[in-house]
């Protein structure tokens, strides 16, 4: 069996980048920026944006690097050029930081070969959770939550059984509670939600993050895919996951044990906290960059339980999650489309939910739960990518789906 | 050296209460009513309450028992049986639930005895701070905070370099934020606070508490010696210790890390909470009789800075802890007058803190700081009390000090 004993990587640690021109991939340079002595970025990969890569080439100067959608000299293509470098015995920690569902298999590709993973992207836990789970436990493998919500978990999990993730249920734990600032139309009625246009969902309260996640979190979709991620990555029951709003994005997550003692991770909303403790586990390492919050100014924090009719795609997901099998692959794929489809102006903010739902309804479960692998993950993404356009081609003469 | 490694120590685990007709000591008891499978009362101490004290043997039947101000048949008597139950083979786990001065003497006897100490008394480490943390160090004794505070904090750093509390520094720490409720004046007008009775100062907004602790609630003097109990139990400079005003009592107190990442615990506040996880620790004891936070209804979390202009006795507190040597000591048992005076109805609620300032104003140190003993401190609390007490007698006729 692999093993990865705390300490036993030299310094600086070989670290690739998968989604580097991302707002994770690139916010993953800067930590690694403030951390010459740590850090060597020995991969890169890109999917489409060849201008920056370069750019970060340049500047990293890394061994092996993959622009997906094309080539450049030198370099690795294709999605076969991730899995390239997730396997490569250069690499001792891998970033997956791409978005939709070009990160689960180099995530897998990652496990099988020993690498430390710190995840960001979603949809390798949502659609493949099962999975990654066993071949993490077969691998011995240490998955690193990025998400702040599932950072923040981590690190109150800390001294409480559970040390370096290990996707294993920790000791003492009555239910995890993640926050969620509730997006921009936290307080909108739903008659005018109706009308949202892209760029009023893209702009998020308080974090800054790619397009495909700001509506997410505007429609409440992200904080049910990161509640089927926490129920992965934690080992925790659905039944124990709750999802509370918090309008401040102050505090992370919160972690509630059977004393009733209540344990919460908080500071100013900034990605690279998350992400430079992904990296420099277990140290709080300082970084001159990195802000701390200001208590000499008064502060006031609120916390609300989510308004499920306003928000149906939090249940969706959650339900999904519960069904298993390829339901949550289904309803990340069809969430994927949905929301490419609003952000191109062919359908509505609340139709998104509304096409969710339908594919959900109409999908059959591609295997048994317990039966899941990655082909049929496959199968499903294609199925409901296919669905959600058929779907959206037969609205076709109707502005809006109606709700 | 003696080691108490964890696990060792077989249950059910011997308790010692001192204190035990208190408001800790009771709930305490309450605590391992809940666990009788985990512990078992070998021995319980009281000041005077001789009635309650013998409804406790009678219901725990300890080994030994000691009625400080007086004596049972076949019990302890005088502060020397207090010192004789710190010391026996009997007892695994002493807890140390006495008010005032009562409690520092026991609390090293303990140490010397390789006891785990579970430590509720204040005075121990406001005045022998230095002596504690030296005995500790030399015993690799483990002390256990109650105060919610202090349990919050040693809660929150659990997983960051330090377990079982060892009065160690632990790494990657910023500051420690230590929460004030501000008690029942924290926005009552400065003039106002002049009139105030102690059945007014007794309302705590939050916390039931005994009377002592509540009258230093209200001053925030209270808050001031948690500041000298964190420097010492968790090795921190009073540089990297700051109080912030928490009105609602949910948020116990925070660790920032270098990172600029907060860990926070919170909770319901109960005594019973932190007082469990001193017994149960590292465990997170599930205990029907303790409540759960209700993030189903709304929940609103202020936090601003302590206004050092109307609570004078947070500053004179950390400016006491800061000189060291005699004046802590000072401090605690000019305070300790003070507040038994305005309980009397011998003094205004102002003058408590003009007390405290004069004596600290008038002391001057018995020895130097690092040649602190057990002598010194015992001059300089009775050096206080008879320059506290003649203080009061100078001001017959006035019914109150001017401001």
């Amino acid at each position: 069996m692999f093993m990865y004993p705390k300490g036993e990587i030299a310094q600086p640690i070989k670290v690739a980048i998968l989604g580097s021109t991302g707002s994770i991939g690139t916010q993953t340079l800067d930590v690694i920026s403030s951390h010459p002595d740590k850090f060597k970025v020995v991969a890169l990969a890109a999917g489409s944006n060849r201008k920056l890569l370069e750019e970060q080439i340049e500047r990293f100067k890394p061994q092996m690097y993959c622009l997906v959608s094309d080539k450049l000299p030198g370099g690795l293509s294709g999605p076969e050029g991730m899995l390239e470098i997730a396997a490569s015995p250069q690499v001792d920690l891998l970033v997956v930081a791409t978005t939709g569902s070009a990160g689960w298999e180099p995530t897998i590709e990652g496990i099988r070969n020993g690498k430390i993973i710190a995840l960001a992207n979603k949809e390798a836990l949502v659609m493949a959770g099962r999975i990654i789970v066993s071949e993490a436990h077969k691998h011995d493998a240490i998955v690193r939550p990025i998400d702040s919500e599932h950072s923040a978990i981590w690190q109150c999990l800390q001294g409480e059984g559970l040390g370096d993730s290990k996707l294993r249920r920790p000791e003492g734990v009555k239910r995890i509670i993640l926050t969620a600032s509730g997006g921009p139309f936290r307080d909108t009625p739903l008659e005018e939600m109706k009308q949202v246009t892209p760029s009023q969902a893209l702009a998020h309260p308080n974090w800054r993050m790619g397009n495909k996640v700001t509506i997410d979190s505007a429609t409440l979709m992200n904080k049910g895919l990161e509640v089927i991620e926490a129920h992965w990555l934690f080992d925790m029951p659905f039944e124990q996951l709750d999802v509370v709003i918090h309008p401040q994005s102050i505090v992370h997550s919160m972690v509630e044990f059977n004393d009733g003692s209540i344990k919460a991770q908080l500071g100013i909303p900034d990605m690279r906290v998350p992400i430079q403790y992904a990296l420099c586990y277990p140290e709080h390492s300082y970084n001159s960059k990195l802000g701390y919050l200001d208590f000499t100014k008064s502060l006031e924090l609120q916390f609300y339980p989510p308004d499920m009719a306003r928000f149906p795609c939090l249940s969706l997901a959650i339900e999904a999650g519960k069904k298993g099998s390829t339901y949550p692959a289904v309803l990340s794929a069809a969430d994927d489309e949905a929301v490419a489809a609003f952000l191109e102006g062919h359908i509505g903010f609340l139709d998104i939910s509304c096409i969710v739902e339908e594919a959900l309804a109409k999908h059959e479960a591609i295997c048994k739960d317990e039966d899941i692998d990655l082909e049929s993950i496959r199968q499903a993404d294609r199925w409901a990518r296919l669905f959600v356009k058929s779907f959206i081609k037969s609205m076709k003469g109707r502005s809006r789906i109606e709700v």
